[in-house]
């Protein structure tokens, strides 16, 4: 069983990266310095093009041994043998996804609220998206901003890993942790930076740091 | 083996048939009147919308032994169990889909030259649809029209059934049997027609009455 760590996940932007070969040397970029999962999500993309971008993704991502998880279009999962599908609430059931993918393929949900939580299949999904933390540019249709505060509710409620995502920078990971998450998703703090290199390196580093002073039960890669 | 009858291919278009209940409504109707097969196309919906939408086709068409072929979206097809999937040239690649379908549901490709046509893998592809043969509002991004002499080029150039697509009224049934194709597909002669039901058994009886004169080799039903 892989060991799953969302410490750092990267959810990327075709808009933000510029173009597909952007979207693969940003994964690959950030994959190199501290980034532990990423997400291609492309929702105006033809299917050729996810499937093309995934199987490059999945080879700059493999030998780095960094999970690649697709969102929303499973058959494209298959097709390139990612390592993991992730839906929101108007995407296809969790259920029918872990049907199709099989045991072993990593699936997440998006959540953003109490009604949505208790939806979740009491098996078969391994973490949560919950969000929006912050208000985001890029993801118009999302809801209001939790908060932190909404946010460490929605955790404190499920025994499954979360991942913050929404608006979130380095500064926050602290807060985040506290809040007893899992893992930050960032898009525009990496995506369509000067220097995503740097960008999670310093993200990584704000996790570290921050990983040193949360509560036990707070700690990243815990359980 | 299931026999493969294109002769009266329904595409169905939410726009034309008002909401998701409304294309139940047609293709029920249309499978009762002639229809012989039914593709769901929604480029527009999330899947959450197709799978539901699948699902109710499904338990509409498979008592009357008329298959559900879904356009693209090779998940929800898994998903609700279509009988088959077809896909445009910036879709997933028919090799590919044929790999995660299995041996046994139906494949489609569009295809509207010759270019795209010599690209169509050699075996695993059931049929091609070929167009458009006339100008069509439903498909904007479509390309110019064929004319029933370039679709009858390109039926001629392939061992594969040919399902003409594009502006197709009754009126044009003998003209295309006679350029070789097996079957007609339409989209506004049946989707928000008054009556939905007519239009597809005058779509049928016209099928019937161009069949009695074609010529042997232009058997709706042949091979």
């Amino acid at each position: 069983m892989k060991k799953l760590d969302l410490s750092l996940y990267l959810v990327l932007d075709p808009d933000l990266c510029g173009s597909p070969d952007g979207m693969v040397r940003t994964a690959r970029l950030a994959a190199e310095n501290g980034a532990t999962a990423v997400q291609l999500r492309a929702p105006h993309w033809k299917k050729k093009q996810w499937l093309e971008t995934a199987r490059k993704l999945k080879a700059a991502l493999s030998p780095l041994g960094v999970p690649l998880i697709i969102n929303d279009q499973v058959d494209v999962a298959l097709a390139a043998d990612a390592d993991g599908v992730h839906v929101g609430q108007d995407d296809l059931p969790a259920a029918d996804v872990r049907r199709l993918i099989g045991p072993d393929k990593l699936l997440g949900v998006s959540v953003s609220d109490f009604s949505e939580l208790a939806a979740v299949p009491a098996t078969g999904v391994d973490y949560l998206g919950v969000g929006p933390v912050f208000p985001t540019g890029t993801k118009p249709d999302a809801g209001a901003a939790l908060g932190i505060a909404g946010l460490g509710k929605l955790a404190a409620a499920t025994a499954l890993p979360v991942v913050a995502i929404g608006g979130i920078r380095s500064v926050h990971c602290g807060e985040l942790l506290a809040a007893g998450v899992r893992g930050v998703a960032v898009v525009s703090a990496i995506c369509g930076q000067p220097d995503p290199a740097q960008a999670s390196a310093a993200l990584a580093v704000a996790l570290a740091t921050a990983l040193k002073t949360a509560p036990a039960a707070c700690r990243l890669n815990a359980g």
